[in-house]
């Protein structure tokens, strides 16, 4: 591949970290010279004698140092050794998500300056190949959408209330006894995991910069077995969507949300852990890709092959590659989400008596909300019925108003849960 | 992207050759100066006045290409072509699978003596992005197996089978009809081209030179509807698989054959033409990829995506990337069909009467031939017994060897067929 020696230095020796070391001994020519670590005294299942170091400057100012690796996630003090590698010429691969999602601008920004790459496959869909596909393979085409499941824990919890009918709080309960999710769930489960990664795929897909929070995020901690159980009856599996599409007069609709998916849509077999994405091109039509969207060796699978990409080119280039860049510079404009259209889940508990399901179709009516179906059928304790509309598309803020109005009726008596239908 | 106008020759004007000329014409910077057709007058769906030759030397020859786009088909005259356009120092992108299967080894070192770059992307999966993941994104993979549906006609006919309980016959003459197989379907229905596409895709993965005829091919005409209603009960779709593995020894086990796929693997749900492939790496696991296998605009958007690369390339380097040729030059040995080891179904005619399950079980176990299942349960007119046998794994040979100690027996009347099971 190459003849010199290539030195690299390691941020955070975490899970991911590990995995790096561990997949880089294959290569004599590419050279780990430190690794920065909290804690340089902590048993580490890898060898790695002699190259630990508590202060990470001594990588980001290395002269010998040309490529950094930053795996140690958050965006404190990661930003700060990022753009201090960067002032000093060398070139990023990260894993960090928050980080691009948060300051990527600037981190592009000041990477194209110093012509050095930043490269970020594992900070989304882990092992799975999506950026670089995304950049060069489908560079023919205009992308027109995007939908995926991109974050694992929250799909492996949604695979087991499905298969076990079991609840939300439960089911997370035992994925962190397993280690499948964090002692604070937060960030997975709420759905800021991905929408991170949604950020990074959107703006390459559309080229634009996204600010992290103009897009609208929604976690899963409301579903219910019971919603799990419609949905199917329905024709449909819920999943948290990450989705993004581009509109005429080029503002994005990007959001992250529970969703009906349809049971023949390639999302919807997408279980436990697994990642996917499905990117629609001008000229290629509908495209899948699917694979582990986590762990140690999938992860370093992915940085690997970003640091393999950087040493091909350092031997062959005076200037970094375009698609190792970042070169748009225009902020998107956001779809606020009550602008946005859906079809609609919606489900009610009501007093059961007569005239019911009609005064729900009426307030429907009133404001342009066109039903698809209708379910009444399982009473529930006290004599309520429980209800579930689906609706045709609709914009959301009809679809609020139609529910506020509902909601007034003296038959209703909550409205148990609304839901989005992707597709 | 670049400022410089770059000319572009392409040989056919075909349904891939048209989705080209529509999709280049986003890029201002990217010229087709001419397009070497066999008929100048045949009407045409795109605006190509002025451009057209009947004379492909115009184009190989032509000083001011620098980027040649194969989109003819077939090896003769397509190989003299390439080959010519390389030693006049022109980029190669190709769509031609049976071209590269055949003639891949000389093509591509003759570019590596040039100092071009061949690209292929369209040659497997159309629009799919597979060979630039396998070779960037996975490169610090260790590539153990892959396996896919990489022929749309065939993946199509058994769709429709499956879901109309048709005859093989009967659907083929169809899917003529609507333009999805071809009159002369044999290339097809056969599995070569799949298995054309194999070798590409195997080659790039183990890095061995592959002898096409070494490749074990199986079409899918012996398969009828009984056999996937057994399936089907089995837990198990059946598919024309295209499957590939490295064995410790390095010998290749390579091969195209219709195959029992169990309904939870992600393969056992691409139906239609769609295109999917599953492939394997150290680090990575399983990643899939699925999409549409051909068709204009896909196939286009792939070697559209090639022609940008090489833009890029140009605008930045002295050499062509590593990436974008291919170094291996080691043949590969294939393991002997007789020699792979997989799982088989095999279905019997037989009389109906005590002992016959007997006499079979007696056969396999002489030959080693462990049973994983076995169902008999329809009766055939004459009083016949149709009995499916599911065995473990087991060497090729071995099962043939228990089937014809089976055949010699008074009781057996047809081995009505014999399947292998992917996974």
């Amino acid at each position: 591949m190459t003849d010199k020696i290539i030195n690299i230095g390691i941020l955070g020796l975490g899970t991911v970290g590990t995995g790096v070391v561990k997949v880089l001994k294959k290569y004599d020519c590419l050279k780990i010279k430190k690794i920065a670590v909290r804690n340089t005294n902590k048993k580490r299942d890898v060898d790695i004698e002699g190259i630990l170091t508590d202060n990470p400057f001594e990588i980001t100012n290395d002269p010998d140092i040309s490529i950094v690796v930053e795996v140690m996630g958050g965006t404190d003090p990661a930003f700060q050794l990022v753009t201090d590698a960067i002032r000093n010429g060398k070139h990023i691969v990260t894993a960090n998500k928050e980080l691009l999602a948060k300051r990527g601008p600037e981190i592009y920004e000041l990477a194209r300056e110093k012509n050095v790459a930043v490269l970020y496959e594992a900070s989304v869909g882990g092992g799975i190949p999506i950026i670089m596909p995304m950049k060069q393979s489908l560079a023919a085409n205009k992308i027109t959408s995007m939908a995926g499941i991109l974050n694992g824990t929250t799909n492996y919890i949604l695979t087991k209330m499905e298969q076990e009918n079991s609840e939300f709080a439960d089911v997370l309960k035992e994925a962190q006894e397993l280690g499948y999710a964090e002692p604070d769930p937060t960030s997975d489960v709420e759905g800021h995991d991905a929408a991170y990664k949604l950020s990074i795929l959107a703006s390459i897909a559309f080229g634009y910069r996204i600010n992290i929070n103009d897009i609208y995020c929604e976690g899963i901690s409301n579903i219910t077995p019971v919603d799990i159980a419609y949905a199917s009856e329905l024709g449909y599996k819920i999943k948290l969507i990450a989705m993004a599409s581009i509109k005429d007069d080029n503002k994005l609709d990007v959001r992250v949300h529970p969703a009906l998916v349809s049971k023949t849509h390639p999302l919807a077999s997408i279980n436990g852990v697994t990642n996917a994405l499905t990117v629609y091109g001008d000229a290629v039509g509908q495209v899948n890709f699917s694979g582990p969207g986590a762990g140690q060796m999938p992860t370093a699978s992915a940085v690997v092959g970003d640091i393999l990409a950087i040493v091909r080119e350092m031997d062959m280039t005076v200037n970094v590659l375009p698609s190792m860049k970042c070169t748009h510079k225009l902020n998107a404009t956001i779809v606020p989400i009550e602008d946005t259209v859906s079809k609609f889940y919606v489900r009610f508990n009501s007093l059961d008596q007569p005239g019911v399901i009609g005064h729900m179709g009426m307030s429907c009516g009133n404001h342009g909300v066109s039903l698809l179906g209708v379910i009444q059928k399982d009473m529930l304790l006290g004599g309520q019925a429980r209800i579930i509309l689906l609706t045709h598309e609709v914009k959301e803020s009809a679809l609020r108003a139609a529910i506020d109005e509902i909601s007034l009726h003296f038959s209703t008596k909550q409205i148990a849960n609304v839901i989005r239908v992707f597709r």
